[in-house]
């Protein structure tokens, strides 16, 4: 068929206090857990392909995310290349008593397609449709090649 | 403030092979376990107070939801009472490979609102804007009746 | 063999601090997730087949539940159809320092028996040997009847 | 009040495929904190104080515990020192399929009861009514003779 | 090939909130889980073999471990039978604020390599090196003895 | 006291069936929340202070990791500035039947010690012994301009 899958998606959860750390507030691990899976969501509803995590940049947590608080995932589609495709994913929490709602993370997560033997394989390249999209697209590319310098030169590459 | 709260809410959640029974489906305690919590949200973003279960009614399992989906539950307060509230959740599940949305439940959690010493406290009543809240509004106090009159004959009353 | 089958079980939890809810005290969703597998266990000890849960009826949560009591569920069998059981479980909590004894719920789970095709199967018929026995039974009937009722007239029948 | 309290336990729990090892069997592991908590309970209902592990004793897996089994453990207080109790643990498993029904562990643990400051409590002394809790008593007095002698002479006294 | 296998492991871990029991220290049943999965590592680690647990003896809990501590396991192959194995570890936790360091048990475990079929297979014999080895042999040699006159007279022999 | 803190932590851990991912390998999510803890340790034990995560850069999933494997992770404080310190962590995986061992990801982990406030504190000055702890701060140092410079241009800063 030719009709264009869905590039984004909403996840949302709320806190509670088997997430906490010892200071109370939710563990960052367990958020670094929970972007995966939005990524993997995100990803796998566009090109309807098993994926695998190749790399998480960037994940800054500007302040303290609280138990109680609903977390809301925003993750988009942001570029395609030929066997991988970038993730970004905006994160929010709304504070359930006042409805104050705070942005709080914004990172960046690639992942590659692949089949039964896991060998990567092509996904569907991704239309831009307008200026937002080709700026996303765009400023992907950017990361892309930093991180193609980065892990050119250093150990893990 | 005079501004109405938000009385929805869409929540997703990815169903990883640990949510599986012995049939390798997900777990239907798992499943209640979720709805229980989407109530919660649902609710305390609609009166920003602390909410508990109240009651669980009718959730029929239609069909089963498999290791893969994704599962969307659409939330909704449906209706007010004095110091209790219920939520109707419309659950749907996605297949990630094909885009196939199926809707496998519909539920009703009753919570009710209370303060630190654990006593009801009032929730803030429900503005029905149109046809479609009314009807869901009536349905709901239909439902109510129905176990008011259940718990007063038998055990838990 | 002719002898007959079990038809009831009695299964305890302590209750510890990773069920906590918000007021830490036991979250309502981990108990439903136990009521299903008490079901579960109830139903399959009976009748040696596979099942899953089709409805979860009425679950009334009375009163809170503590950390660091013990919980008791008494399941037992009241109705079998063709392919299908009601499964009635009574559930008390017990002060583990004073001994004092709580009953917090009753609730009723309808299950289904399947094969590997996940096709219904037949359920052996139950063997009502007194009043207390054929009370329950009729009682589980008028509950069907209802249920039936609903869910035909709603979105989930 | 002069009533006795309860100085056994029975608690049951069906071997889901998350408690699964390398094997698909059930995980020491996991047995071992299940019999942690089951010693707990029992303790805790005959003193109803609060009680730490002092010493597991002598777990020994005779057998597999296969994933869809009920086990059941059977506890009962053996002995009661100053400020010290041991509980045995006997352990079967149900086949759900076939109703068999095997012994597949039998083990002892050893309870202190603390007060606030965690220091030990008296413990109200064990009635004997009748010559099984007295050869209960007596073997549970054998090994806590082996016991003292090993952890005197080795690192861990 | 030629080259011994390795004897020892050591492995650590953060004591989480997630791990407390009533008291909100560290759960003696999630320390034994623990301990199992220790052992499992050493043992397989030594022989390359698949293990399953045979019995945990003298688990003694001399002192409380505190959520925030770091838990180190200090693992060992104290001896080697036919198809047997014993396991010795040394557990320390260490205050990440103050760095000190508590030595708080020591335990056996015994473990037995298996075939697919679940059928005991010869494990290779322990090269002793030093003093230091031989000791650590003829002990475990002595609790084999011990555990096997238990074992034999009672119950779950 | 003058005694320099100990700067490098090796955590290890056996790769269990429950951290499958759809594949049947580790989950890239659970393998970014043991990362975060192990940061924690590391740094932790270095400065005796409270840490938060402030970021995760680069983690490069080179190779999947697979259950039954051991994982172990190397990790070294790199780099303290004034209230924030970057961990790196060296991960390989041992296959326990082979014994054969694979270098899987490298990756940085930034952290900021607080105090009961939560307010940025001090972090005591890494002393550099030798070049290649020279080396390891100066690349810390690269990325730490990179760093800022990204999260100044964009969304998160």
């Amino acid at each position: 068929m030719n009709k264009e899958r869905e590039r984004t998606v909403v996840m949302s959860e709320i806190m509670v206090p088997q997430m906490a750390n010892f200071l109370g507030n939710v563990h960052g691990g367990w958020l670094l857990g929970f972007l995966d899976r939005v990524a993997y969501v995100c990803g796998a509803r566009y090109c309807g392909l098993t994926l695998v995590t190749l790399s998480v940049d960037q994940v800054f947590f500007k302040e303290p995310i609280y138990v109680g608080e609903l977390l809301t995932c925003y993750a988009c589609v942001n570029y395609v290349g030929k066997t991988s495709m970038e993730i970004g994913i905006r994160v929010t929490t709304e504070n359930l008593k006042t409805g104050h709602i705070r942005h709080t993370n914004t990172c960046y997560i690639t992942m590659v397609a692949i089949d039964k033997e896991q060998h990567p394989v092509p996904i569907p390249p991704l239309v831009l449709h307008n200026e937002d999209e080709k700026r996303r697209f765009n400023e992907a590319l950017e990361r892309r090649q930093m991180r193609l310098k980065l892990y050119k030169n250093k150990d893990p590459s």
